[in-house]
């Protein structure tokens, strides 16, 4: 019996780092070691993983021969270096989103990919964490809705002010609402459209109701155009409190033959439960509730660090979703105040 | 007692003049006289209004002093040069939208109706005619989502190509996609975020589906920021055979303290009736039926013509929404194929 792939855990700064870690326990991965430098994070996170020995620091992870993978939910400007080095060590690597918070940390990323062949992953959880995304990929790609001409991605987020690290409040750690919350959306518009090229051709972001975090974004919006279709996002953290769940996630998927509608975390004032897709074609009006469609990003990534295979994405197309959101992120009008 | 408004019709090349009319005689006016050039048309609509003569050409209409309103659904780039015409003879005008198809039309349109001080309205049903449309309207204005940051419209229609009139497949005559079905959008952009000015940030139109119309654009899109608020509006002539209506015409209005949903014409798989509002709040998410909601356009336009007022409608309102439609029009990126 081969033996199997085993990952360690460095940075655990954002809880998306269950859910990978979830991933590659699903896909038949070994959670072999875990370093965070903050004492409070690592003592919740021991807590739950009491079987698994934290590392007296990153390097011992690193130099580990036997870890074939590194996550990272770190601060999000700390992922791109600490993938470098991973690569760099002969690890495959995949972050939380956003992978990258600037467009000079992406380039060395590109390089160092392609020099080490090793495989940098983006674990864009709004696509592969939902189970009514996953399930209009297939229905896209049967050709359900004939010719895909635009998504239109809403990825509204509670703020939840009070509860966040100080990271969250410097764009310099965050990299921005369009690079953070908005690099989901363009990983979407470019599979959904099938785009291999694509720009940004407008962009704005503002801070309309936390001027006491003047770094904080709170509304961002970007136009794209692929040449495989249109793409327009939205994302913000106005979500109220009256909400059910942290955001009322949508994505609509317009073709020349019909359209689907996600409504991925809540089907407002109906249903509290996720994994809602709408189907409208040439035969009829349709809902498919989507809870048991099976989620294999974690599989499909595993099954690629044993065969260097890039089965659970194209490593182009998670590095070219980085690149527009940094684009539109750099290039965004400022908003004022509004009336 | 005072004597009625009485009304008038010429031009009745869309079906959108039977809405025109209903809301004048909701409004109490009197259907005086009407002209239309085709004899198809005509046979129809004398049936339908069998008691209102038809006039022996538009002379004879915009000549009567008896008659205060003109209302016209003729072909879009006649509905300025008449609606001119119509103010010159010292009557007040609605056109169904687009009431104006080019920025000289506008101007023009604009200086006559700073002379002669009558009304130009244009009947902008998507807002008008939709009751949920119309109780939003209250909602915002009661505080009841905050501070709207944005407004995102989707205009899918149904284009039944078959059906149409030449007219509809020439440029010249509907004058884009973004001027016609887009300028509903724009209006209520303008109303939601309470914006007094504003601009096109950018906006595209294309024709993916009917190359055999080479003048026909089937998907626009447009982003525009206006003094209060971002809008962001598509539009396209997509709408699938199984759905149960012409179009799922939505519109999301997303304030700082919460945001609310409109579905207006159809629930997809779950009500073919429309006027459904979804608010969410601090407090909770909350389903509204507004098919009760009373519809008081026609009754604020006639009132308005009789105390020469703009309850129904602010002149500039109703120009800029038209204005900034033709400027996404003329500066729209004309997209070629998708892979």
């Amino acid at each position: 019996m081969k033996q199997p792939v085993r990952f360690g855990v460095i940075g655990i700064n954002h809880g998306h780092i269950y859910g990978q870690i979830g991933h590659m326990l699903t896909g038949g991965a070994e959670f072999a070691a875990w370093f965070a430098p903050e004492p409070d994070l690592a003592a919740a996170f021991a807590d739950r993983f009491d079987s698994i020995p934290m590392a007296f620091g990153e390097e011992e992870i690193l130099e580990d021969e036997s870890i074939h993978v590194i996550l990272s939910a770190s601060v999000p400007s700390e992922r791109a270096p600490l993938g470098i080095r991973a690569m760099r060590h002969g690890k495959d690597f995949m972050a939380d989103k956003p992978g990258i918070t600037s467009l000079e940390a992406l380039a060395e990323v590109r390089r160092v990919q392609a020099q080490t062949g090793r495989i940098f992953s983006i674990c864009y959880s709004e696509h592969y964490d939902s189970s009514c995304t996953v399930r209009a990929g297939k229905l896209v790609q049967a050709g359900a809705i004939g010719k895909v001409v635009q998504t239109l991605g809403l990825g509204p987020h509670r703020a939840n002010v009070s509860g966040r690290p100080d990271w969250f409040f410097r764009k310099a750690h965050y990299g921005g609402i369009l690079t953070d919350i908005g690099s989901h959306q363009v990983e979407q518009f470019l599979f959904f459209t099938d785009s291999t090229t694509a720009e940004v051709v407008s962009s704005s972001v503002a801070n309309y109701r936390y001027p006491e975090f003047p770094e904080l974004e709170d509304f961002g919006e970007m136009t794209l155009r692929g040449d495989g279709g249109h793409g327009y996002v939205r994302v913000d953290w106005y979500t109220p409190e009256g909400l059910s769940t942290w955001g009322d996630g949508r994505l609509t998927i317009l073709g020349t033959e019909g359209y689907i509608e996600l409504r991925k975390y809540v089907d407002v004032a109906r249903d509290r439960q996720g994994g809602h897709l709408f189907l409208v074609d040439h035969r009829t009006e349709q809902y498919i509730d989507c809870t048991d469609e099976p989620l294999t990003f974690g599989h499909s990534f595993v099954t690629d660090v044993v065969n260097r295979t890039e089965t659970h994405a194209p490593q182009w197309r998670t590095f070219l979703a980085m690149e527009l959101a940094l684009i539109a992120e750099e290039e965004a009008l400022r908003a004022g105040n509004l009336r």
